[in-house]
């Protein structure tokens, strides 16, 4: 069991599986989130999945950080969209040492929070998991888990591989690696075409993407664009990388990026942490993404109120 | 006046306009379409915009080309995704100097015609016109009107001056070109960016594509590769078009494509004319287009049934 005092920063799908699981397991994990507490501190949370079934009794959930106090570890779960949040939410839970987890989409999350905070605070977390969130108290898993570890600018520490160990005694699977960043853009050679072109082309899931031939090149060609701006970059990130995601997207069945869900319930889409933000660190580097400009400029325009 | 026995096969908004000015100015002209005729023959055609009212009393209209019999002229106004028909319904239309005016959207029109009827009956004709059919008795023009009028693979004869100036006298705008392909990749700049994008970002009308930053961009990079494109395929379009296009569409206000207004409708898109052709040409020049394969896959992917 995590020995730390445990803050979830959102508490939305993400933060409450993933917070919900080390609570389970006996960490002190204290739940940030906005509304109604009553149902869930009344019925507890239910976590249900492949081969797990999971209640949280008693959940300690808060509408403010300054009611949870200093923690050891705080795992930032927001919508990228709201990390304006950041800033305000984060003093009360901090103490010399208190670790800022971050858990959320594309780049630029660990940078906030190193600006803000100390650069020595900062992980991230890659989640590569498939949640519903069926009600307050009730999330559904579909289908893996996992989450890939890191430091923000800096190799793996002892206190990277505790984290990991905790989660992994709380069941839930947890890589360490050395190189965070290029991870991240490893992600988005996933999430930058599957998530972008699934709203353009009217709500597709992957297998209805990989179905359709030209759809299917257009990925591929946004991959590549991708792994070669990662590697402008300074990450040595291979082109096996595309074919390897491209492989296991065939197994995933009708899916459903989580962008394309956002899009699908009216909420505001993570354009800025997988779109722009990749451009953006993309054209700093000399590398064109003349694709990825077209889905950004597209995508934004969606993400706008029209005019009249 | 043209002395010509004029058919017009697709008598949408495009084809009753141009073939109603043409009647209106004492042309012998046959109007084909779907459905019913009877309020078209006992009222007449309507047209009405900027300084224009004309009343097309008696409208000569059918449901068959083998009703019409042979012309000395037949216009194509059907839309491009209905090319389909044309092997049947063009042969009743021919002797042995019919010519045939596709005055349709995008790349294939002409070629498609050749094929079939002979390459030296065809010629093509640019619109610039934004027209809306009220009803089936009433059109109205917004704006523009003209005509670019040129021979399929061979320069203006003397048939391609007599017939602009039957338009003409007929209160069409026509000009002679003596490169038809070059004019048609010029109207391309245009359609292919803004027929594209204005559907993929939700709906957006030209004002609002250009006052968006993004999208600004998005779209000279398209007419960038269109120009290129264009060149590649031995079209030499320079790249002052793409400042033309945008200092007109500035002029244009909140203009809505005709492919977004199909869209809105739940009509068919013409894909394949205004972009699968375009880049298939373009490939088999060697010029990559990776913008339009994006909008390409996408477009055809909103113009497929969704997967249940």
């Amino acid at each position: 069991v995590l020995r730390y005092r445990i803050a979830i920063v959102g508490s939305g799908a993400i933060g409450s599986y993933y917070g919900g699981k080390l609570a389970a397991a006996g960490s002190d994990v204290h739940f940030l989130m906005r509304g109604d507490l009553e149902s869930l501190r009344r019925n507890g949370l239910h976590i249900h999945g492949p081969d797990e079934k999971v209640h949280v009794a008693k959940m300690q959930c808060y509408n403010s950080t300054a009611q949870i106090g200093p923690c050891d570890l705080v795992l930032i779960a927001l919508k990228t969209t709201a990390n304006h949040a950041i800033v305000d939410l984060v003093p009360p839970l901090l103490h010399e040492g208190t670790m800022l987890l971050t858990l959320q989409n594309g780049l630029g999350n660990e940078e906030l929070l190193a600006r803000h905070f100390g650069t020595e605070r900062v992980l991230g977390g890659l989640c590569f998991i498939a949640l519903r969130r069926i009600s307050r108290t009730e999330i559904e898993r579909y289908a893996y888990g996992d989450i890939v570890l890191g430091e923000y600018r800096r190799t793996a520490q002892p206190r990277t591989h505790e984290v990991a160990a905790g989660f992994h005694r709380a069941g839930v699977s947890c890589t360490v690696t050395d190189d965070l960043l290029l991870q991240r853009w490893r992600k988005l050679v996933w999430n930058i075409p599957f998530n972008g072109l699934s709203i353009l082309a009217g709500g597709l899931d992957t297998a209805a993407m990989l179905a359709d031939q030209s759809l299917r090149q257009a990925t591929v060609a946004l991959m590549e664009e991708v792994v070669a701006a990662a590697n402008a970059c300074g990450h040595a990130l291979g082109r096996n990388a595309i074919e390897e995601q491209i492989r296991r997207t065939a197994t995933m069945g009708s899916y459903k990026p989580s962008t394309l869900l956002d899009w699908e319930a009216g909420r505001e889409l993570e354009i800025e942490a997988i779109w722009g933000e990749p451009l953006r660190r993309a054209a700093a580097a000399g590398a064109d993404m003349p694709r990825l400009k077209i889905i950004y400029a597209v995508l934004r325009a969606l993400g706008t109120p029209k005019r009249a």
